[in-house]
């Protein structure tokens, strides 16, 4: 931002310069990445709104399992095999998305069987979801749950695995080109000319007046650039560690293990 | 608003100042405080519209519960029990997205006992939701209703928990900083130039005009933050209040059991 | 709208006057009237749409219906039932919706005694729509149906119930009320500043301009008053007489029973 | 469009005529017009998607009534009869929306009998919907398949009847009058000022520069008109006839039966 | 873009021109502009997002798969042409969708002989999706699987022929007419004009000024129709062959089968 600062001072010195027609010039910017902004929180939301949907599914996943294995205890194991797994596949969608490995958390909550089995893929999330719903179908063939009971948990899956689809698009398709260059481009154009532009008329106001008009522009285009990827382990980003931490409460407890604390925002932005 | 009346004023006495591009400036905030309101006023919609949703399947899982449960007095016993635990669900939503203690309200509809065992959890609303879920469960294992019948009422559970967690998605995550800090700070500096780049075509009309059109934005403003935060218990918020009567009445009525009151709107707001 | 002219007629005999903003100050208008018309009319199209929901729905209801109830005497006076009660519901929705008594047409299509039943709750609708899930839960007691089509039915029921609870939502939130307040004031201001600001350049010829510009923001006004409450009995509504007419057309003709002319507009309105 | 020119041509001889402020008009107008455009291509889309999700559904209709009826000769006459009057339904949902009579289109396809039968319902198309729930009700009952193929199938149906009532919903629902007249008066209002507002900048060049304006506004104008009624039988329409096509040679296929040519474009437009 | 240049320098030899009304051409022009490009953009989302939701179906198909073929050999002969089969689907509905045959791939996948019986259909895609319906019929009639298991398998299969209508339904259904000409043409007419407008006011400095806004407008407009037709096989299209082998690899991993390499990107550009 202080490019703008910069050019404004230099125009302290101006010499005759023509009047650049920058109003239709910022007008035809500002419907540009009116539109790119638009864009990126739609992306940024969207991605949100997919972890919230894991966080149902998983919350869905762990009730119907307590509620169909209540009792023997071959049952309970076959419930924490679950859980595990399904608190396991949340941090290892969280560590695909940042492009981290997610051997080592996966190890943490399900074993280190369970995350060699995972990390032999080229998707450890999805085959972790293969084996939840393996374990279900080993359930079905031993007589433990009814078909219509699998027909129940396989709807979950399917949820859960359309909402791991959406973030690896949100993550794999960024915007277009055109959207990232043009708007960078112009609107470091436009702050450069603004000052040229307008010191005929402001004189030794010019810094005052193309410094706002340009902190405006500039502004809208970090905050477009920030959401546009909302999976960059940026600070801007959506606060997977902490998703990851509420899933992984909330199914420990409904499985009647300890869970550890909610993660609180450090320094102001939750991770 | 009264910072504009006050700028004006000042502006009585003025010396004279250089035309600021203040059309420019204007448009582009325009733009940019359209968008701002746009994503507050989607996010509104959606928390009532989630609320809503909620409302629907409060009446299905009650409507279903009521068809699945005729005759025997166990079974009205379990017809009580879900149906009070469906409202103490939408109460202590209420409560926790209020942030306020869901006990009293857990313990007034369906008993210290299932509030004692709610707020044990880090969610008690889930916790209400595994327990409805177990319930069935347990009906099922005793043969009181089918497979069938229990994958039913888990899909409404499952809207339930889907309506939950996008209410939680809208509390826990504000719009992004720079949607809230820009917007405010432009706006302000914005209405403090007005009066000066319209002191010298206007003279004496400039406290009129530039209250007129800082007014605009101000409003604007006002209407974006108001709606940004719709469970903040505020007069702009959707009235959980009066929501969560609506779904004590109509379960209640369902069950065959004495009613409240619905609520009125209190001195001219609905909360 | 004759405001315009009248102030416009005023200003025929003009004083010295400055030129107010007015290009500022329309663009910001209009900008903020653009978006409450987008919002006006997505919960006009909404309330819309809801409705053909629930005309589905009742088809979807009643094919089911006849599908299931073949043969048997006591199974052709369920569907009736069935059928009837669905009718009744649609026109419960529309008195409901129109701050109407629902009792006459409830009573009208399914016989007083189950109008008394309904009316007897606060929601009557929902009464009637958990009288046919009960009728069907008794189907399947007394083995008549299976428990699959049981949950066939019970999946119709509650997308009819989430058609409900969408339109009791659209009724029960009007827009908040910076939409409704604001646009209002400023359009009215704005009309009469108008005259004003003009009057200086376009001298005889400022009536018709400022008419002219008067009107667009009033025409933009006007239909996204008549939009945002679409079921508010008036001309601009969504036409729900119609559309129950439709409903008991279909749904009387699937049963085999005489059915009444579809409705036709009146005076150009249907209602 | 010519009027543009016309009027432009009168400009050729002006008299003194004051500046209207076409700038501030010509913007409220783009926005109002915006608006309406962006209306009128969501519904068309709209139109399009629905008849999109219903070849979808017709598809899977057809594939698994395929899947379900292998073998027995009953069994594959039952088969052609679902297929062609899923066929018939496409014709005359298509004969419906364009306000023609389906008799014929149903009779090629699935036989005079048939024909009449849906031609004595208000809604032929419904009817036809009907004769599938039954035909498969009746296999049901005969046990030729299980209540669970029978719920397949009639989630299946019930996304049919979906899109039907969707179709209906945007042919019977034009666009509220406000957004039809207004548009086209102000915008034919301002292609008349415009040359008057400009002669005096612009003096020889003023047929040029309004007809370049012109041109631009009524070119949103009627596109805007052109997408609102989407199933008008003209050039814009979507092109239901290929649609219908597309159906009856994908079911005709799937049911081994010889199949039509797709259409092509006549003159360029798919009808 | 290089006739902006052009037209610039052709005005550095300037006759006297009127100032013709570029700022109200240029906002009507960037209104409509920006409308096509929020429609295009939407169209290239849904395109991306059919695919994913392909992704996400298949995934679930091999796991359902998996689950419910475990043990006898015939099971995993049948696992395998299953997803033999769904992996053809993916390369074939990328081979439709790119107009090119899709014999090659499919024979590659599944074998010449599946390759034969689909390409003897119109829509090849389609008629692997009706044989592995099939294949899970007969397995349902020997008995290998439950009736509630065909119904969860043709669930997803249903999933997974929305996703193809979808597709076509953007390949087959271009923007409207209007909105491909038009914003050609006017751009291109506004890039013509700018310079004469400009040329007046800005003198020497014209070239720059004029080349600065053009770029802006034609930056949108190539934008806008590189997005219009996502499935064009060209540098901006969703990376269909990319996500091909995306499916391929997931499908045959969770097979057990070895899978090829993903795809990286060729020159900055993924296919």
């Amino acid at each position: 931002m202080w490019d703008v600062a910069v050019t404004a001072f230099h125009m302290m010195t101006p010499i005759k310069e023509p009047p650049l027609p920058t109003a239709l010039f910022g007008t035809a910017i500002a419907l540009f990445m009116g539109f790119r902004t638009n864009a990126a929180y739609a992306r940024w939301w969207e991605a949100r709104t997919l972890w919230g949907a894991l966080i149902n599914a998983s919350r869905s996943l762990a009730r119907i399992t307590r509620s169909l294995t209540k009792g023997e205890p071959e049952d309970s194991e076959m419930r924490y095999n679950i859980i595990l797994r399904q608190i396991a596949f949340a941090h290892s969608m969280r560590c695909q998305l940042r492009r981290q490995s997610p051997y080592e958390e996966i190890a943490r909550v399900a074993g280190t069987e369970v995350a060699d089995m995972a990390v032999a893929r080229l998707n450890p999330a999805n085959a972790l979801l293969e084996d939840i719903s393996g374990i279900y179908a080993d359930a079905f063939v031993e007589g433990r749950i009814t078909e219509i009971q699998q027909a129940t948990v396989e709807r979950v899956l399917i949820d859960i695995a359309n909402a791991q689809g959406g973030m690896e698009r949100i993550k794999n398709t960024p915007l277009p080109n055109g959207f990232r260059f043009f708007p960078n481009l112009f609107t470091r154009v436009f702050c450069v000319l603004l000052p040229i532009a307008l010191v005929e008329s402001l004189g030794l106001a010019t810094p005052i007046g193309s410094t706002l008009i340009g902190l405006v522009f500039l502004a809208v285009l970090s905050i477009g650039e920030d959401l546009t990827d909302p999976f960059a382990n940026s600070v801007h980003d959506v606060p997977l560690t902490a998703i990851c931490r509420t899933i992984e409460i909330d199914l420990l407890q409904t499985a009647g293990l300890p869970a550890p604390e909610p993660l609180t925002p450090d320094q102001g932005v939750l991770w």
